[in-house]
């Protein structure tokens, strides 16, 4: 959610109950840490900084982070192992974001303190596993708690993530569309009128694929692709598209990260007003569900 | 599960209190009656038949499921919207296998009894859309009962179907490691070796994808596809492999469906036990959920 989750967004959903995370993308680190004493400013709840690990200013983020102390710190693009020795000490708690038993596990011998297990319904940089045969795997894979991230939206996608064995989930394109993302209108009007297909996968061939929604930018890109443009042709294609998106509100031109879960929101709400509803819709499905037991059925096919 | 799902498997999972189905494949219509002769001999619970409308053989084996009055239909591999009312008539139940929300609404209009929303983890012909968002979209879009299918293989994933909306879930891969089903050793044994990325998606330029375990065919046919091979040409290719991996053990050579969630599949039950065992989980999980939604958090990022 580079670009999109700002320290209004992340100050709100902290705010709120929830952990807001600060998006760093390929921000500068003093962007970076303007955003932290902002969200500082707004909110005494803990919050939480993502780091892009490929981003050019990744090295100058972490040190940001240090200095400023973040509370939690998320990590994705990348292996973080090398540095969360540093956060460990630091008393800061890291979850890294991963898309694979082995990492999970691989990151919990190197100290990470949560595992965030993302499925490649989930918008932005994907991987290959859905979030929900992954989320078991990595739950029985680590002993650390597990937060369960892509193609979450609503309550009832909160309590199937519990019942997977996470403690909680991560939702990304759901908290675009809040009324404090600074994300532009278009964008998120884009997300209100998704359907169910209305994503797609770009990147394939330079090895770091892309979930968003369709449109002349996606289109042009795989058909670049198509025609074996280089990665270099392919990076410097997709450069800058992702704020053109979110800040210009360009939708033809601009990358619109989105999740599969974006056929599913359909409104722009407050992230106070999300968070209540999310929490009382799972709560009605947990107290519903003994009920449902009874008629379930097991069918294979 | 055409190979694997015969009368040995259904009549189990029905006497288990499941919904056990034969998979009709691409097997002759001779052959699917003498399975649900053979189904009807070894348990008098309800049963299914899966029809893949791709087969070349699906017309007769839609007239012998008619003639056989098989109390649940299910359908793969295309829209039988023609042919649902003619289930209707017979009083059987039918419920379409779709991956995509538009085609759940139109068959509920052409008389769809239920929906099986299948997510692109399954085994097998695959959508675009994961579960996890597919499943309560689908939901949303119909009145009639939604059963989901895709990633499932315990009690954690029953409980989270729940949690979303459906009525049940269906279990493939799952049950291919069971005491009952036919498939040889060594493909049972290749699914409980499997782990989490151990599938790939073969067929996507025959507008056909399938999921399978990666061995040496599905490295060649994707070679293949990427040297621009026609569809013709792909199709020979995968002719046969499907009935050499699940009936002659060629685990190399032959076609492995299975989906993700083979990863979470560590061995080989009676059918019967493997339900009971789903069903206890499920249940203790459903006990378990009041506690945990109290510490349960919502992260975005």
């Amino acid at each position: 959610m580079a670009w999109a989750a700002t320290a209004e967004l992340a100050a709100a959903v902290s705010n709120a109950g929830g952990l807001g995370i600060v998006g760093a993308g390929n921000a500068p680190a003093d962007w970076v840490r303007e955003q932290i004493h902002l969200t500082r400013q707004w909110t005494d709840r803990p919050f939480g900084v993502n780091i892009m690990l490929m981003s050019p200013f990744a090295k100058d983020v972490v040190e940001v982070v240090l200095q400023e102390r973040v509370p939690v710190v998320s990590t994705g693009g990348g292996n973080p192992a090398v540095i969360l020795p540093r956060f460990k000490q630091a008393g800061i708690i890291a979850m890294p974001v991963v898309s694979a038993v082995a990492l999970a596990k691989r990151l919990e011998r190197a100290g990470a303190d949560a595992i965030v297990a993302e499925g490649m319904e989930s918008g932005g940089h994907v991987g290959e596993t859905c979030t929900l045969p992954l989320v078991p795997q990595v739950v029985d894979a680590v002993r650390v708690p597990v937060v369960a991230a892509g193609g979450f939206a609503d309550g009832r996608g909160l309590v199937a993530a519990l019942a997977l064995g996470a403690q909680g989930v991560q939702m990304g394109t759901r908290f675009v569309c809040s009324t404090e993302c600074i994300a532009h209108a278009r964008f998120k009007d884009k997300i209100v009128a998704a359907r169910d297909r209305d994503t797609t996968v770009s990147g394939y061939t330079t090895g770091h694929p892309v979930r968003t929604l369709e449109n002349r930018m996606t289109r042009q890109f795989q058909a670049r692709e198509k025609d074996g443009a280089t990665v270099e042709e392919l990076e410097r294609l997709g450069e800058g598209k992702l704020r053109l998106a979110v800040i210009e509100g360009d939708t033809e031109n601009g990358s619109l990260m989105a999740g599969q879960i974006a056929g599913l929101v359909c409104d722009i709400k407050p992230a106070h007003d999300l968070i209540m509803h999310i929490m009382a819709e799972a709560e009605a499905i947990i107290a519903r569900l003994p009920q449902y037991v009874q008629g379930a059925g097991v069918a294979h096919g």
